[in-house]
């Protein structure tokens, strides 16, 4: 398959083992995770040739983070080492009522304070087919932004397909921080993530009357609001996935794609939750997958909906499934019949 | 916040991990708990100046049940030292259909064999705002009882409101004795925590055709039982929850409180359990916080259910929450979206 | 209570612990099941005399499965040791849509290529009341088709009741390899267990359109499935087990019985799974217990509904509950609500 | 192998993993030991028909430990049902210069408040070669002291050989109270094992300065107290285990036999200690298996103080090696090179 | 006992289990530690009133720290709580000729970037006797050294003996800097703790070809440099321990107090390492006690020495010693004999 | 660095946590490891280009076999995909006199049923500057022996230097056998890695009376050996560890190398033995890359034998250590001593 890059923080995430709270636990699992190194992981399971570009500290965390992403086949080549220090978020798991907690340490990590410099982005990009990156990395530092534009650049200038996650993170940055900077990156993507509320924050597109928390989604409202955006940042496609928030254990879950003339809602799966952190990582890998694969938006969608439903099941925030039982799923069986 | 008192029986917790059954496991985990430790605890989280009374042997054990207060904030310093063992129950969770099973051994505890010399009543009760404590210190040993009823006196003396969740054991005393004994401590009780049966076993209250089993509970039923009972024992208020046992895995959740003259019944939670040990405990706890800082008795229980709701997603005896988690659940937001 | 005995493989089981996939776990829960050793562990769990017969490498290994038995309470003097492995089955537990898969390590294990001198039937069926064989070790090798088919001789011999459960593996045959063998034992059979699949692939019945995935069973379906192979065979009773899969997590579960006349389809549980690996075994020795102690077929069918649903919540492959337990169940207490 | 009975406690015993201790542990590790019950586990490992007799509660803990028994092959046929509960050791292992420490809490338990009508000695000791007991059993009760007697008296009836390991506890009795019982039980004893304090304490033979703690022991003096002893009570042989406590890690261990007329010093081993607990009962096992099999004193004794070495290098009570282990060792192969 | 103050960082240890390597685990153990906080926690332990002094983020993993000294009886009361998070140190544990790894990641930590204000040390130091610290907190930024010199300033007001364990750390600062900010707090010393690479590097005081790699330390050498060092800093004490390291498994452990008059030299210890990290502080919080408790330094440095050279025998940085078990130590019993 | 060939079998290791026996784990640890797999990751960890060889099943357990190994840097694009199993070897790790046991159960597997034109060796030994193989593969199976041979052919045709380690295994082959294949393989072998049991059982050298068991090893004995068989077989050098085996705990370890001029018998270490699999193979990586990059046979053994006394520290086969770390060993620093 083909060379696909994602660029990015890959951060140490340390969770609380069953359903303990932090005060109570004595033990962390250790897994590694961030937006666009869990799209990475996804797209070489799926047998593309990835490569994850960050900067890591050159101490033996940040290699057990490289570690993490060669065990599943991404390269590692283009990840640069040094810096001060790994990001990290610890992770409290949820249940029914009870949210999930995220506490973020990741100031002044090594991809924080990493250099343009660090890349040979010309080498990066070379014969390379598709460039997925999130709004979490313009956001982390003033760096991360340039180094992301320099990118995109790079990206385009060797006929990359580019994608994007919104993915707005309010304790990175401010809305207007946030619209200055994603403004300047539109214009080097075809592929835009992101649900309203990221579009209004990242953006400056305002929602209407959507209560997001109970999942009174539309799919029409969204279709409208992807041709307006289409028509001005000339995407190919806008997608945005469409949580039904039950319960902490308890999810709807369905997307919608549009090209700026028609749109088509995917079919809707209920989930039974067991790690939900990378759920829309694992959605954009396989909306990439979907749109390099197949050969019309309706089923990569179907396969990006698929396989995200599926992640929701797999702890960790890497989506450790196979192209077959995406599309065992894709096809309509929900079973869950044992495999023997 | 102010000075709370809780006096009773902390216990060891040996439960099978995950869903084994005593037979099969190789380890248990431990917790501490008991009715009065957990409201205790509970109420340190709120922020309270809580004391904890009871004794433990001198021993590592016994000590390790200390800390286990300590930990959370729970003031030690009235508990005395000394006597045999601590009390030991052993817990297996159920899943689905199977019930969670418990098995006491809590007999010859250093609490059940104290004496009233172990506690200087007048220097625990001192500027003490509240008295909680449950039907199962009066029915461990006659010394039980009598240490109880001076506590009460005492708590009396000092000016404090007295609750009491009845918690009838029908391992621990017959009705007829427990009928003896709580009756003699009803009239130093002002807030009275007991659903029908529980009315019925430890002061002779005759509950009319509920199949608590079915959940068919009626709220109107309730509030006439407790407009009779608070006639009797001038109670302040009753209060009492309501569960809807479907399985060992879903239960529905509610609670309704009666002053006599007019009842409220909560908001109902749907809820997915996790450990349901201590959340009546947790009700309790959360119904004095309610009572001790909300200004009306229907905003005291809705905090009382959201916070032992919540309870039921959180492992061991002790209900590890906060204010502010409990008043988002109250205002309704039940879609556990992570909190990042 | 009377003297069974069970034949065939037991396989040391490899589990990833909680959700994690194969590719995740640096560590494997250890269990030892198989079909007619789940069936015996139950049996002696209910009180009976039960015998399990096999073979198992001479190793420590081997000595860990005969123990996993021996610690259950059933009798191991008649396990063969010998041979170069135990065979093992990998497994990974799904959640909601994801599936649990079973991968199989089990050619060349000592019961596959044991002999027929290796057991002493005589000795082995002497005072047994009734025994027990699946359709899996026919299957394993000609040997295993050799030992049961000698074993069944034996138990006629010594007027055993015989149960079969059909448990067609298309891993391990070929329908027409299993139609020949399955066809030459079914004339020792008294009570034959399995599903339409099994009964068409097995025996060369054809089921009538009846989508297993979608759980819209019909009793009546079966009953007249039964009725004929009934007269073919001259079963006393064919049963059935009815799963309606809607996912991983949740199933439904009945079951039904015919004895050629009339048939009686047994209540139905909502199950929210544990584990649901040996299941069906779990029914077997239900179904065995109910018809050697309940004077009815509905009894007894009902006895082990309720023993199969309580498996689906126990780890591991065997199903530790007791007749009190299944009996509460069966009499319809389905609350869940703490034993204490 | 020929049949052997031992009597008395079997204990949960709950260890902190690791070097952990009791105040900063989650988890307890389970394993189910006593005296008696790891001399019969030993036994039945070597080949033994081993019954092991006592009275453990009729709850899922109690079925636990005679789980643990079956599952090494002790029969558990004479184990009485019912009472309060079963006794406790809390064990949190030592390194170095830090000491192990175990906590008991053994009051109450079933087999400390059974009668003797519990016990149908007669059909116990029907065809019974042997039978060992402690100096615990008679210790922890007046029951104990009662049972044991009259399994004494009806070993002898049934020409057992009776062994005794002094074991003197003196948080269970006093000096006195143990030498009245124990020189009441001596008179059936054909095999003595205890060191210098047990004998003091328990018998009241007095020892001459030796300083156990520094592991300055003297096999001849030993011998002069042993040659004493047979003169007074017609032992068959006293034996020794001469432990040297270099630290909590490191132990010299050896022991010494006399029948009055000579002794044998046996090897000497250093031992790297893995869980010592249970390494006296590993040298009672080795030595009644020794007598039994062994045609001289000597290789009894070589046999017992290898298997015991080995003991300290297992965790949990058991000593779970085999002859052909023991022997290897005997032999004099230390060099602990891998068995592929 | 009497009130005792400390003031430093403690940090969350996130430690690999067993003897695994920072790329193997997929777990962490956690603890919390640091020098300042082991000394609090070990003296809380000796029955001592202590108050840590630091400043923790306002979020849960800052609570679990908090949590963490209260557990074991420190009063957090002073603990100021906000800024950006809590510092991290990684520890690999090694064996052998292995040795352990740290990996510090404690930059921008909320103590590191504390004010003045928010420590109100005149409240802190009243009816106080004693202040520790140590050279880390001066280390780890300009505003750490200025709260260090404040809390000096303040204990001397409020007549406190003050102690500092220099523990010059090179990858905090230079030796110029340790210089010129030690220098400036010494004045406020009455006991300090450094071996002599500290005193060379933090107050410029120049060893004398000592390899302390090698373990041929002098304690003559020693109390010619503190004889001089006294003279110049008017200290009361100048203590030293003696590391001899053999492996990362096997140390010896001495130590040497000198008083500018005459010097003691303690009995030494060989360990049998479990966890060395907090060995130093266990020392520090055995000397403190030592001195406020005992007549003579020779006793104090005793106590102090065998409580050190406990501490290497548990898990974690906490020393979880009692006076007892340090006494039975200084006293000769190093044969880990089991305390039943 | 230079490409690296290794060629052979990876197994999946099953070990019992801690000092467990077989008998009594819920669990088991795993691994992944092999001779020549273990050279490779370790030379992988050396930053030389490594790729390993061999074919392994396709399923989920195959696959995480090979993420083993990308994990550490491995290249796994000449892994065949395919056959039957993986084989498994259960270890249980022993203790001071107790051995530790290796139960293989690798017959069948993929590697041993492949076939020679599952690799394209002209492809594989392109650039490539060393290969190596063990005695393990030719005796797995007659298919691996062809393997093995094609192999060398192709090797030598690129210039690659050869390594053997001989590794006989009695389990595998018979000495005539072993003799007749390695004979075979021995032209292209340019250093040998062998003890004097495996020169004789494998090539037919007789040993003359060394009692390997007791470790008095003679240096110069086996130079008199090498230099005979280089003689005869034209190696450039022979190379032997030479274990002093004390206890499974305790081992003394050094080597010796010889040219057939000169010997040279390095250093020798005192091991506390962690995991003591894959000591050999973790000498021959440290061999090879020592022969690759320094420039003296002296210095290469001195790395070689510091690298593989490190790997007795390490749980699970891989040798995972730096350059960095094996050179500090190498220049004396043994003392273990913290790493900050």
């Amino acid at each position: 398959m083909k060379k696909v890059v994602t660029l990015g923080e890959i951060m140490l995430r340390l969770s609380t083992p069953g359903y303990t709270r932090f005060v109570q636990t004595d033990t962390f699992d250790i897994n590694y995770g961030g937006g666009e190194a869990n799209v990475a992981v996804s797209l070489a399971n799926y047998g593309h040739d990835v490569y994850f570009v960050s900067k890591l500290p050159d101490n033996q965390i940040g290699q057990a983070a490289v570690n993490s992403l060669r065990r599943y086949g991404v390269h590692t080549d283009y990840i640069a080492r040094g810096g001060e220090r790994i990001g990290i978020y610890y992770l409290e798991t949820g249940a029914s009522m009870r949210p999930s907690n995220v506490i973020y340490d990741r100031a002044h990590s090594s991809i924080a304070e990493a250099d343009v410099d660090d890349f040979d982005f010309d080498a990066i990009f070379k014969d390379c087919a598709w460039f997925h990156f999130t709004g979490i990395t313009p956001a982390i530092s003033r760096k991360g932004f340039e180094i992301t534009l320099k990118a995109c650049e790079a990206a385009k200038k060797h006929h990359c397909t580019v994608s994007c996650d919104l993915n707005f993170r309010k304790k990175l940055w401010t809305t207007e921080e946030a619209q200055i900077a994603m403004n300047q990156l539109m214009p080097y993507v075809d592929v835009l993530i992101g649900n309203e509320e990221d579009c209004e924050k990242s953006l400056g597109y305002k929602p209407q009357n959507v209560d997001v928390t109970k999942g009174n989604v539309e799919a029409i409202h969204y279709h409208n609001l992807f041709t307006e955006m289409i028509k001005k940042y000339h995407f190919q496609y806008c997608v945005a996935t469409l949580r039904e928030s039950y319960s902490a254990s308890d999810n709807g879950w369905s997307a919608i794609i549009s090209d700026g003339k028609e749109y088509y809602h995917s079919r809707r799966y209920d989930i039974r939750i067991v790690d939900r952190v990378g759920g829309g990582d694992s959605f954009a890998s396989g909306l990439i997958h979907g749109l390099m694969t197949y050969s019309t938006k309706e089923e990569a969608l179907d396969f990006a909906v698929a396989a995200s439903a599926l992640k929701h099941t797999i702890p960790g925030d890497f989506n450790l499934v196979s192209i077959k039982e995406v599309e065992t799923l894709m096809k309509g069986d929900t079973s869950g019949r044992v495999q023997r």
